[in-house]
Protein backbone atom coordinates (compact mmCIF):
# COMPACT_ATOMS: atom_id res chain seq x y z
CA UNK A 1 0.00 0.00 0.00
CA UNK A 2 2.55 2.60 0.85
CA UNK A 3 4.57 1.88 -2.35
CA UNK A 4 1.24 2.74 -4.17
CA UNK A 5 1.08 6.42 -2.25
CA UNK A 6 4.43 7.25 -2.98
CA UNK A 7 3.77 6.09 -6.94
CA UNK A 8 1.14 8.66 -6.86
CA UNK A 9 3.20 11.21 -4.98
CA UNK A 10 5.89 11.15 -7.78
CA UNK A 11 3.25 10.57 -10.33
CA UNK A 12 1.75 13.72 -8.96
CA UNK A 13 4.51 15.87 -9.41
CA UNK A 14 5.34 14.75 -12.78
CA UNK A 15 1.68 15.46 -13.97
CA UNK A 16 1.77 19.08 -12.50
CA UNK A 17 5.15 19.72 -13.90
CA UNK A 18 3.49 17.86 -17.62
CA UNK A 19 0.48 20.40 -17.12
CA UNK A 20 2.45 23.25 -17.01
CA UNK A 21 4.26 21.75 -20.30
CA UNK A 22 1.67 21.73 -22.28
CA UNK A 23 0.18 25.02 -20.73
CA UNK A 24 3.51 26.72 -21.94
CA UNK A 25 3.84 24.89 -25.47
CA UNK A 26 -0.67 25.73 -26.16
CA UNK A 27 0.05 29.57 -24.86
CA UNK A 28 3.26 29.31 -27.29
CA UNK A 29 1.05 27.27 -30.29
CA UNK A 30 3.95 25.26 -30.62
CA UNK A 31 3.94 21.51 -31.44
CA UNK A 32 5.48 19.11 -29.26
CA UNK A 33 6.03 15.49 -30.51
CA UNK A 34 7.47 12.29 -27.72
CA UNK A 35 9.13 9.96 -29.86
CA UNK A 36 9.09 6.34 -27.79
CA UNK A 37 10.72 2.71 -29.02
CA UNK A 38 13.46 -0.03 -28.19
CA UNK A 39 16.75 1.35 -28.31
CA UNK A 40 18.07 1.30 -32.26
CA UNK A 41 14.65 1.43 -33.90
CA UNK A 42 15.95 4.38 -35.86
CA UNK A 43 14.88 7.62 -33.83
CA UNK A 44 17.95 9.43 -33.94
CA UNK A 45 18.35 8.22 -37.78
CA UNK A 46 14.55 9.46 -38.59
CA UNK A 47 15.03 12.60 -36.67
CA UNK A 48 18.31 13.56 -38.62
CA UNK A 49 16.64 12.92 -41.69
CA UNK A 50 13.53 14.27 -40.69
CA UNK A 51 15.35 17.53 -39.84
CA UNK A 52 17.10 18.15 -43.02
CA UNK A 53 14.87 16.97 -45.87
CA UNK A 54 11.92 19.86 -44.01
CA UNK A 55 14.49 22.42 -43.16
CA UNK A 56 12.52 24.83 -45.52
CA UNK A 57 9.30 24.03 -44.43
CA UNK A 58 9.54 23.02 -40.46
CA UNK A 59 11.99 24.78 -37.66
CA UNK A 60 12.61 21.27 -35.55
CA UNK A 61 14.33 21.44 -32.11
CA UNK A 62 14.82 18.10 -30.59
CA UNK A 63 15.62 17.21 -27.11
CA UNK A 64 17.36 14.03 -26.55
CA UNK A 65 17.14 11.71 -23.96
CA UNK A 66 19.96 9.31 -23.29
CA UNK A 67 20.71 7.40 -20.09
CA UNK A 68 24.58 8.17 -20.65
CA UNK A 69 26.55 10.06 -23.83
CA UNK A 70 26.06 12.66 -25.91
CA UNK A 71 25.88 10.35 -29.33
CA UNK A 72 22.46 11.08 -30.38
CA UNK A 73 22.78 14.90 -29.41
CA UNK A 74 25.63 15.13 -31.80
CA UNK A 75 24.34 13.60 -34.39
CA UNK A 76 21.59 15.87 -34.16
CA UNK A 77 23.46 18.81 -33.88
CA UNK A 78 25.12 17.73 -37.06
CA UNK A 79 22.17 18.90 -38.88
CA UNK A 80 22.26 22.53 -37.39
CA UNK A 81 18.83 21.57 -34.90
CA UNK A 82 18.71 23.36 -31.62
CA UNK A 83 19.21 20.27 -29.46
CA UNK A 84 19.28 20.01 -25.44
CA UNK A 85 21.29 16.56 -24.55
CA UNK A 86 19.22 15.25 -20.91
CA UNK A 87 21.02 12.33 -19.37
CA UNK A 88 18.84 10.31 -17.12
CA UNK A 89 22.33 8.87 -15.37
CA UNK A 90 20.49 5.75 -15.31
CA UNK A 91 16.83 5.96 -15.02
CA UNK A 92 14.85 4.36 -17.61
CA UNK A 93 12.95 7.10 -19.12
CA UNK A 94 12.57 10.86 -19.07
CA UNK A 95 10.29 13.20 -16.66
CA UNK A 96 8.07 16.11 -16.86
CA UNK A 97 10.67 17.97 -14.94
CA UNK A 98 13.20 17.51 -17.13
CA UNK A 99 11.34 18.46 -20.03
CA UNK A 100 10.30 21.77 -18.88
CA UNK A 101 13.97 22.81 -18.22
CA UNK A 102 14.98 21.96 -21.62
CA UNK A 103 12.06 23.87 -23.29
CA UNK A 104 13.43 27.06 -21.03
CA UNK A 105 16.62 26.12 -22.59
CA UNK A 106 15.46 26.16 -26.31
CA UNK A 107 14.92 28.69 -28.74
CA UNK A 108 11.37 28.34 -28.64
CA UNK A 109 10.69 31.47 -30.52
CA UNK A 110 12.34 30.41 -33.80
CA UNK A 111 10.66 27.12 -33.85
CA UNK A 112 7.51 25.29 -35.19
CA UNK A 113 7.99 21.85 -34.22
CA UNK A 114 9.68 20.03 -30.77
CA UNK A 115 10.41 16.26 -30.79
CA UNK A 116 12.09 14.57 -27.38
CA UNK A 117 13.87 11.74 -28.63
CA UNK A 118 13.06 9.79 -25.34
CA UNK A 119 15.20 7.09 -23.88
CA UNK A 120 15.27 4.00 -25.80
CA UNK A 121 12.64 1.76 -24.23
CA UNK A 122 9.23 0.41 -25.32
CA UNK A 123 7.98 -0.16 -22.02
CA UNK A 124 8.63 2.76 -18.92
CA UNK A 125 8.47 6.10 -21.23
CA UNK A 126 5.12 5.29 -22.01
CA UNK A 127 3.69 5.79 -18.68
CA UNK A 128 5.02 9.00 -17.96
CA UNK A 129 3.58 11.77 -19.64
CA UNK A 130 6.43 14.81 -20.69
CA UNK A 131 3.62 17.26 -21.23
CA UNK A 132 3.34 16.66 -25.02
CA UNK A 133 1.07 16.98 -27.37
CA UNK A 134 1.00 13.31 -28.96
CA UNK A 135 3.65 10.26 -28.65
CA UNK A 136 5.43 9.02 -31.74
CA UNK A 137 5.60 5.00 -31.62
CA UNK A 138 8.85 3.57 -33.29
CA UNK A 139 8.79 -0.29 -34.25
CA UNK A 140 11.62 -1.30 -37.15
CA UNK A 141 11.05 -4.82 -38.84
CA UNK A 142 14.06 -6.17 -37.63
CA UNK A 143 12.14 -6.26 -34.36
CA UNK A 144 9.23 -8.74 -35.04
CA UNK A 145 5.42 -7.90 -35.84
CA UNK A 146 4.24 -9.69 -32.76
CA UNK A 147 5.62 -6.57 -30.69
CA UNK A 148 2.39 -4.55 -30.45
CA UNK A 149 0.47 -7.54 -29.31
CA UNK A 150 3.17 -8.13 -26.76
CA UNK A 151 4.05 -4.38 -25.70
CA UNK A 152 0.27 -2.97 -26.25
CA UNK A 153 0.72 -0.10 -23.96
CA UNK A 154 2.77 2.55 -26.36
CA UNK A 155 0.97 1.29 -29.10
CA UNK A 156 -2.51 2.31 -27.65
CA UNK A 157 -1.16 5.72 -26.72
CA UNK A 158 0.56 7.38 -29.50
CA UNK A 159 -0.70 9.42 -32.48
CA UNK A 160 0.95 7.70 -35.07
CA UNK A 161 3.17 4.83 -35.34
CA UNK A 162 6.10 4.75 -37.54
CA UNK A 163 7.22 1.32 -38.92
CA UNK A 164 10.87 1.56 -39.61
CA UNK A 165 13.91 -0.40 -41.67
CA UNK A 166 10.98 -1.56 -44.49
CA UNK A 167 14.15 -1.97 -47.06
CA UNK A 168 14.27 -5.27 -44.72
CA UNK A 169 11.34 -6.39 -45.86
CA UNK A 170 11.89 -8.82 -48.75
CA UNK A 171 15.75 -8.82 -48.05
CA UNK A 172 15.14 -12.85 -47.08
CA UNK A 173 16.69 -11.59 -43.41
CA UNK A 174 13.28 -11.03 -41.62
CA UNK A 175 9.93 -12.36 -41.37
CA UNK A 176 7.45 -9.59 -40.22
CA UNK A 177 4.07 -9.31 -41.82
CA UNK A 178 2.94 -5.14 -41.84
CA UNK A 179 -0.38 -5.77 -42.44
CA UNK A 180 -0.40 -8.23 -38.80
CA UNK A 181 1.38 -5.46 -37.04
CA UNK A 182 -0.59 -2.60 -38.30
CA UNK A 183 -3.88 -4.94 -37.81
CA UNK A 184 -2.91 -5.42 -34.02
CA UNK A 185 -1.73 -2.24 -33.29
CA UNK A 186 -4.89 -0.49 -34.55
CA UNK A 187 -6.69 -2.93 -32.69
CA UNK A 188 -5.45 -1.42 -30.10
CA UNK A 189 -5.79 2.67 -31.57
CA UNK A 190 -8.43 2.89 -34.12
CA UNK A 191 -7.25 6.52 -34.89
CA UNK A 192 -3.68 4.92 -34.64
CA UNK A 193 -1.72 6.83 -38.09
CA UNK A 194 1.12 4.16 -39.68
CA UNK A 195 3.54 5.60 -41.71
CA UNK A 196 6.07 2.10 -43.00
CA UNK A 197 9.38 4.13 -43.89
CA UNK A 198 12.72 3.72 -44.19
CA UNK A 199 14.86 5.97 -42.82
CA UNK A 200 18.27 4.70 -44.45
CA UNK A 201 16.66 4.79 -48.16
CA UNK A 202 13.70 7.75 -47.39
CA UNK A 203 11.10 5.16 -48.64
CA UNK A 204 7.97 6.55 -47.10
CA UNK A 205 8.86 9.47 -45.54
CA UNK A 206 6.89 12.05 -47.47
CA UNK A 207 3.81 10.78 -46.02
CA UNK A 208 4.83 11.36 -42.58
CA UNK A 209 6.47 14.87 -43.57
CA UNK A 210 3.29 15.63 -45.14
CA UNK A 211 1.48 14.23 -41.59
CA UNK A 212 3.91 16.21 -39.59
CA UNK A 213 3.54 19.57 -41.63
CA UNK A 214 -0.25 19.22 -41.32
CA UNK A 215 0.08 18.73 -37.64
CA UNK A 216 2.28 22.22 -37.17
CA UNK A 217 -0.70 24.12 -39.60
CA UNK A 218 -3.02 23.02 -37.11
CA UNK A 219 -1.26 23.70 -33.66
CA UNK A 220 -0.51 27.11 -35.10
CA UNK A 221 -3.97 28.01 -35.99
CA UNK B 1 14.06 10.21 1.00
CA UNK B 2 11.05 8.33 1.40
CA UNK B 3 10.82 7.34 -1.88
CA UNK B 4 14.84 5.98 -1.32
CA UNK B 5 13.30 4.28 1.36
CA UNK B 6 10.47 2.41 0.20
CA UNK B 7 12.82 1.31 -2.79
CA UNK B 8 15.30 -0.30 -0.55
CA UNK B 9 12.49 -2.19 1.11
CA UNK B 10 11.37 -3.62 -2.43
CA UNK B 11 14.84 -4.24 -3.52
CA UNK B 12 14.97 -5.92 -0.10
CA UNK B 13 12.30 -8.63 -0.27
CA UNK B 14 13.65 -9.26 -4.19
CA UNK B 15 17.25 -10.17 -3.07
CA UNK B 16 15.76 -12.00 -0.04
CA UNK B 17 13.72 -14.09 -2.85
CA UNK B 18 17.08 -14.34 -5.25
CA UNK B 19 18.89 -15.45 -2.56
CA UNK B 20 16.31 -18.58 -1.95
CA UNK B 21 16.57 -19.01 -5.63
CA UNK B 22 20.32 -19.37 -5.61
CA UNK B 23 20.89 -21.21 -2.57
CA UNK B 24 18.38 -23.87 -4.17
CA UNK B 25 19.82 -23.66 -7.77
CA UNK B 26 22.90 -24.41 -5.95
CA UNK B 27 22.04 -27.39 -4.04
CA UNK B 28 20.27 -28.56 -6.92
CA UNK B 29 23.15 -28.38 -9.22
CA UNK B 30 21.54 -26.58 -12.30
CA UNK B 31 22.53 -23.66 -13.93
CA UNK B 32 20.52 -21.09 -14.53
CA UNK B 33 20.56 -17.70 -17.05
CA UNK B 34 18.85 -14.76 -17.59
CA UNK B 35 18.41 -13.47 -20.58
CA UNK B 36 18.30 -9.86 -21.07
CA UNK B 37 17.67 -7.68 -24.37
CA UNK B 38 15.35 -5.06 -25.91
CA UNK B 39 12.63 -6.12 -27.61
CA UNK B 40 13.00 -8.40 -31.32
CA UNK B 41 16.76 -9.07 -30.41
CA UNK B 42 15.83 -12.06 -31.01
CA UNK B 43 15.79 -13.76 -27.37
CA UNK B 44 13.13 -16.75 -28.40
CA UNK B 45 14.73 -17.45 -31.81
CA UNK B 46 18.18 -18.17 -29.95
CA UNK B 47 16.07 -20.31 -27.13
CA UNK B 48 14.40 -22.53 -29.78
CA UNK B 49 17.46 -23.03 -31.60
CA UNK B 50 19.48 -23.80 -28.42
CA UNK B 51 16.75 -26.13 -27.04
CA UNK B 52 16.40 -27.84 -30.44
CA UNK B 53 20.02 -28.28 -31.28
CA UNK B 54 21.51 -29.06 -28.01
CA UNK B 55 18.67 -31.66 -27.37
CA UNK B 56 20.77 -34.60 -27.17
CA UNK B 57 23.74 -33.04 -24.83
CA UNK B 58 21.89 -30.68 -22.37
CA UNK B 59 18.00 -30.84 -20.63
CA UNK B 60 16.24 -27.02 -20.92
CA UNK B 61 13.62 -25.69 -19.49
CA UNK B 62 12.58 -21.77 -19.81
CA UNK B 63 10.90 -19.07 -17.74
CA UNK B 64 9.34 -17.02 -20.45
CA UNK B 65 8.92 -13.48 -18.76
CA UNK B 66 6.09 -11.16 -21.31
CA UNK B 67 4.11 -7.69 -20.56
CA UNK B 68 1.24 -10.14 -22.06
CA UNK B 69 0.67 -12.99 -24.49
CA UNK B 70 1.95 -16.21 -24.15
CA UNK B 71 3.57 -16.46 -27.79
CA UNK B 72 6.60 -16.09 -26.97
CA UNK B 73 6.12 -19.58 -24.33
CA UNK B 74 4.11 -20.91 -27.30
CA UNK B 75 6.99 -21.16 -29.55
CA UNK B 76 8.82 -22.29 -26.51
CA UNK B 77 6.56 -25.00 -25.96
CA UNK B 78 6.68 -26.66 -29.37
CA UNK B 79 10.44 -27.63 -28.91
CA UNK B 80 8.93 -29.79 -26.01
CA UNK B 81 11.14 -28.31 -23.76
CA UNK B 82 9.37 -27.43 -20.38
CA UNK B 83 8.21 -24.12 -20.15
CA UNK B 84 6.45 -21.89 -17.66
CA UNK B 85 5.08 -18.30 -18.93
CA UNK B 86 4.75 -15.07 -16.27
CA UNK B 87 2.62 -12.51 -17.23
CA UNK B 88 4.10 -9.52 -15.61
CA UNK B 89 0.82 -7.21 -16.92
CA UNK B 90 2.74 -3.69 -17.48
CA UNK B 91 6.04 -4.21 -15.58
CA UNK B 92 8.90 -3.85 -17.15
CA UNK B 93 11.03 -7.00 -15.76
CA UNK B 94 11.02 -10.06 -14.11
CA UNK B 95 11.27 -10.49 -10.02
CA UNK B 96 12.71 -12.63 -7.41
CA UNK B 97 9.59 -13.99 -6.01
CA UNK B 98 8.33 -14.44 -9.66
CA UNK B 99 11.31 -16.94 -10.47
CA UNK B 100 10.94 -18.83 -6.85
CA UNK B 101 6.87 -19.36 -7.72
CA UNK B 102 8.23 -20.54 -11.43
CA UNK B 103 11.15 -23.00 -10.42
CA UNK B 104 8.54 -24.90 -7.98
CA UNK B 105 6.74 -25.69 -11.08
CA UNK B 106 9.45 -26.73 -13.82
CA UNK B 107 10.36 -30.60 -13.18
CA UNK B 108 14.16 -29.56 -12.16
CA UNK B 109 15.16 -32.88 -11.18
CA UNK B 110 15.04 -33.78 -14.64
CA UNK B 111 16.92 -30.56 -16.27
CA UNK B 112 20.65 -29.81 -16.36
CA UNK B 113 19.95 -25.94 -17.67
CA UNK B 114 17.05 -23.05 -17.09
CA UNK B 115 16.53 -20.29 -19.02
CA UNK B 116 14.74 -17.07 -18.29
CA UNK B 117 13.92 -15.14 -21.29
CA UNK B 118 13.32 -11.39 -19.50
CA UNK B 119 10.87 -9.07 -20.43
CA UNK B 120 12.35 -7.25 -23.52
CA UNK B 121 13.63 -4.27 -21.91
CA UNK B 122 17.51 -3.08 -22.13
CA UNK B 123 17.68 -1.04 -19.38
CA UNK B 124 15.16 -2.38 -15.89
CA UNK B 125 16.18 -5.70 -16.06
CA UNK B 126 19.63 -5.49 -15.51
CA UNK B 127 18.60 -3.75 -12.03
CA UNK B 128 16.71 -7.02 -10.77
CA UNK B 129 18.72 -9.99 -9.43
CA UNK B 130 16.59 -13.39 -10.10
CA UNK B 131 19.07 -15.60 -8.36
CA UNK B 132 20.47 -16.48 -11.81
CA UNK B 133 24.03 -17.44 -11.71
CA UNK B 134 24.32 -14.85 -14.90
CA UNK B 135 23.02 -13.25 -17.17
CA UNK B 136 22.88 -13.63 -20.95
CA UNK B 137 22.78 -10.15 -23.03
CA UNK B 138 21.75 -9.84 -26.76
CA UNK B 139 22.22 -7.32 -28.59
CA UNK B 140 20.65 -7.58 -32.80
CA UNK B 141 23.36 -6.20 -35.20
CA UNK B 142 20.18 -4.32 -36.51
CA UNK B 143 19.95 -2.31 -33.17
CA UNK B 144 23.66 -0.42 -33.79
CA UNK B 145 26.43 -0.32 -32.54
CA UNK B 146 26.60 2.18 -30.21
CA UNK B 147 24.10 0.50 -27.45
CA UNK B 148 27.04 -0.57 -25.09
CA UNK B 149 28.20 2.84 -24.61
CA UNK B 150 24.42 4.03 -24.34
CA UNK B 151 23.22 0.82 -21.94
CA UNK B 152 25.81 0.45 -19.71
CA UNK B 153 24.39 -1.32 -17.25
CA UNK B 154 23.61 -4.81 -18.58
CA UNK B 155 26.74 -4.81 -20.31
CA UNK B 156 28.90 -4.54 -17.30
CA UNK B 157 26.62 -7.29 -15.75
CA UNK B 158 26.62 -10.05 -18.11
CA UNK B 159 28.85 -13.58 -18.16
CA UNK B 160 28.02 -13.66 -22.06
CA UNK B 161 27.21 -11.48 -24.69
CA UNK B 162 25.45 -12.86 -28.35
CA UNK B 163 25.90 -10.68 -31.17
CA UNK B 164 22.27 -11.92 -33.22
CA UNK B 165 21.59 -11.10 -36.22
CA UNK B 166 24.87 -11.29 -38.15
CA UNK B 167 23.66 -12.41 -41.30
CA UNK B 168 22.66 -9.17 -41.98
CA UNK B 169 26.36 -7.88 -41.71
CA UNK B 170 27.24 -6.91 -45.41
CA UNK B 171 24.00 -6.88 -46.55
CA UNK B 172 23.64 -3.35 -47.24
CA UNK B 173 21.33 -3.02 -44.90
CA UNK B 174 22.65 -2.13 -41.46
CA UNK B 175 26.03 -0.07 -40.24
CA UNK B 176 27.44 -1.96 -37.33
CA UNK B 177 30.91 -2.49 -36.74
CA UNK B 178 31.24 -5.59 -34.67
CA UNK B 179 34.59 -4.74 -33.40
CA UNK B 180 33.51 -1.54 -32.00
CA UNK B 181 30.81 -2.89 -30.25
CA UNK B 182 32.92 -5.64 -28.66
CA UNK B 183 35.61 -3.11 -27.57
CA UNK B 184 32.84 -0.94 -25.84
CA UNK B 185 31.77 -3.92 -24.09
CA UNK B 186 34.73 -5.41 -23.27
CA UNK B 187 35.49 -2.13 -22.06
CA UNK B 188 32.80 -2.21 -19.19
CA UNK B 189 33.90 -5.92 -18.00
CA UNK B 190 37.00 -7.36 -19.28
CA UNK B 191 35.58 -10.97 -18.67
CA UNK B 192 32.71 -10.65 -20.67
CA UNK B 193 32.29 -13.57 -23.50
CA UNK B 194 31.43 -12.49 -26.68
CA UNK B 195 29.37 -14.55 -29.42
CA UNK B 196 28.53 -13.14 -32.62
CA UNK B 197 25.51 -15.59 -34.40
CA UNK B 198 22.57 -15.59 -36.30
CA UNK B 199 19.99 -17.42 -34.82
CA UNK B 200 18.15 -17.28 -38.01
CA UNK B 201 20.91 -18.85 -40.04
CA UNK B 202 22.70 -20.93 -37.38
CA UNK B 203 25.99 -19.19 -38.09
CA UNK B 204 27.97 -18.96 -34.93
CA UNK B 205 26.05 -21.13 -32.72
CA UNK B 206 28.34 -23.51 -31.94
CA UNK B 207 30.59 -21.81 -29.89
CA UNK B 208 28.22 -20.54 -27.69
CA UNK B 209 26.35 -24.20 -27.26
CA UNK B 210 30.24 -24.96 -26.30
CA UNK B 211 30.08 -22.29 -23.78
CA UNK B 212 26.73 -23.59 -22.40
CA UNK B 213 27.75 -27.48 -22.08
CA UNK B 214 30.98 -26.70 -20.50
CA UNK B 215 29.25 -24.03 -18.12
CA UNK B 216 26.72 -26.88 -17.34
CA UNK B 217 29.24 -29.14 -16.35
CA UNK B 218 30.90 -26.43 -14.01
CA UNK B 219 27.52 -26.47 -12.66
CA UNK B 220 27.26 -29.82 -12.01
CA UNK B 221 30.61 -30.91 -10.16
Amino acid sequence: MEKINIEKKILGENERYAFENIVFLTEKKKLCLNMISSPGSGKTTILTRTINELKDRVRIGVIEGDIQTDIDAERIRATEAPVIQINTEGACHLSAPQISEALKNLPIDELDLIFIENVGNLVCPSAFALGENGKIAVLSVAEGDDKPAKYPAIFAKSKALLLNKIDLLGSGHVDFDLERAKADARRLNKSLEVFPISARTGQGMADWYDWLVNSVAETAK
